[in-house]
């Protein structure tokens, strides 16, 4: 088989059937791939969560993950993140003429053992190539579906005034890795992409807090962009305390020297979530002993005063507003 | 608003958030969009079917359709093909920096007009922007979701020998669309594409011929690949008349002058349906009723001998191998 991926690979035909038996069934292997219709057959009942994502990363493989596992992570966290149970994932492929074949093999290798990691079967899928410039290697599109347990009721428009707000762990880290490869930079500082499914932990969470309100996890945009749309949706204040944001060494060093804020850079394996305050402490707890959650933190609160709008208390004591990101610090970050 | 777009409307910040909600969920107006939370949440029953597809058709619009309407017609058919009656489509779009927003409304409005015709809901989305050169113009992705009713199975793998093969109508239109557009040629022939969501007359045939064995839209590779898919899957043989399959005067002088096969050029609003020889004939005529199957033809049948091979005759009495598309013939058709 050839090593490059030609045209002819997406022409529906012969070589497109051959890679898809080569690099996607096989690896991908599962009952409703190998049947090869047009729509993979579920069985379902009650509520379901339904989502998708594109993904455009550059560079497609990065430390601590690849557009595959992201691709993966950001489908199955927006699933969970609606306190659904993600089940079902379908992938498409645009590849630009001319990507090696063994690069994606590795990209469909690492979307195999993130699937596994997390539960979930790749169901159905599409390949298209298109040529050389008309894309930028690969992107990847996800979509998902998620069964939502009878009890559950999480949107970003249900947070409460009272609410604790906890953030699943550090924040930055996914954003300072992909733009450290990206312009070359190096820094004794190991930096690694965040990237995780946290299905595990939301299921963890739901249990001992069933009334969790609200949960999202701040990708593009980082945290206050995040904050800002569940502020909106809601219609509650939000206070976010500084101090309280977990940042990891590296990630505050290279934001400060480029005069960035981590509470502007993605993650994609973080969560924020509104509960009942009396309940925060509890949930901490679980969430520590999760190896997604270890540096939960609370850090902030929801207020009646100032809806829709994010305040920052700064570790001077001083107060200032949190906005939606404007402009682009980083693209193609996801 | 600007009206281009820009880098900055793919960051996930304010400008993001202003292209959403005036080009999407304005448009697009339901109660899903209108959450703007992570996951649409659906509520369902019994068998699903689930399906992907992207589309990276050039150029984005043409006569009879464009890359929105292209996009929600291949969904709604995928799922059709699987017995499902479609429900609910998500859309994601990678969109290439310097995208006329005017453009890119015209489609959405396409994208809703054909989901209306069809009875489907666009619940869930995704927008993401790569810089000029990193894609070519706009590609689409859509995945969708649709309800299998309890006494209908219809697989690739179900074709049975004896059965009549229905081909729903003339074939090539959308494939000779593209290719005069893209290469400027100008033919007298009024060519346009077939683009169109087929749920409706697949609804209508079930309700004739719930027995359907195997039903397949002949999209990329046209109908000889589809055909060596079922014959594949179902360990039949086939047998096309070349003369019973109906081939639109412009299309069939264009692939004249062109070299090409007809059967190998992709459609997008044809079905081909394996059932049984004796419910074919009630078939056609509920078939020929409805707008999308008035030129409907049984243009072969499935047999025990020669498994897997697809058998063409000729008009001149001679018989020769179908076989799967090798290369590519026009990239891009979809």
């Amino acid at each position: 088989m050839e090593d490059k991926v030609l045209m002819a690979h997406g022409s529906g035909g012969k070589l497109s059937h051959e890679l898809v038996k080569r690099c996607f069934v096989s690896k991908l292997n599962n009952e409703w791939l190998a049947r090869m219709d047009d729509s993979a057959v579920l069985e379902a009942e009650g509520r379901l969560a339904f989502t998708t994502d594109s993904y455009v990363v550059t560079p497609i493989f990065f430390p601590g993950g690849d557009i595959g596992k992201l691709a993966v992570c950001g489908t199955v966290n927006d699933l969970s993140m609606s306190g659904a149970i993600p089940q079902y994932i379908s992938l498409a492929f645009i590849i630009e003429e001319g990507l090696d074949i063994c690069e994606l093999e590795r990209i469909v290798e690492s979307i195999q053992s993130t699937a596994q990691e997390a539960g979930v079967s790749i169901v159905t899928g599409d390949t298209k190539v298109v040529q050389r410039g008309k894309a930028d290697k690969l992107f990847v599109n996800t979509a998902g579906i998620g069964r939502i347990a009878p009890d559950v009721n999480v949107s970003g428009s249900n947070a409460k005034p009272g609410d604790a707000v906890i953030l699943s762990g550090t924040i930055g880290d996914h954003g300072m890795t992909i733009m450290t490869q990206r312009e070359g930079l190096r820094f004794s500082g190991d930096l690694a992409s965040d990237c995780a499914p946290l299905n595990g932990l939301v299921a963890e969470m739901l249990k001992v807090c069933p009334d969790i309100h609200c949960m999202r996890d701040p990708t593009r945009g980082g945290v206050a962009t995040t904050l800002n749309e569940i502020a909106s949706q809601s219609r509650v204040g939000i206070i976010v305390e500084d101090a309280a944001v977990p940042v990891r060494p590296p990630v505050a060093a290279m934001c400060e020297l480029l005069g960035l804020d981590p509470l502007y850079i993605a993650n994609e394996g973080k969560l924020l979530a509104f509960m009942p305050s009396d309940r925060a402490d509890a949930l901490l707890e679980v969430m520590h002993h999760h190896k997604y959650g270890k540096d939960a933190a609370i850090i902030g609160r929801a207020t009646a005063e100032h809806a829709t709008r994010v305040t920052l208390r700064t570790r001077l004591g001083t107060s200032r507003i949190l906005a939606m990101l404007s402009g682009d610090i980083l693209p193609r970050i996801c």
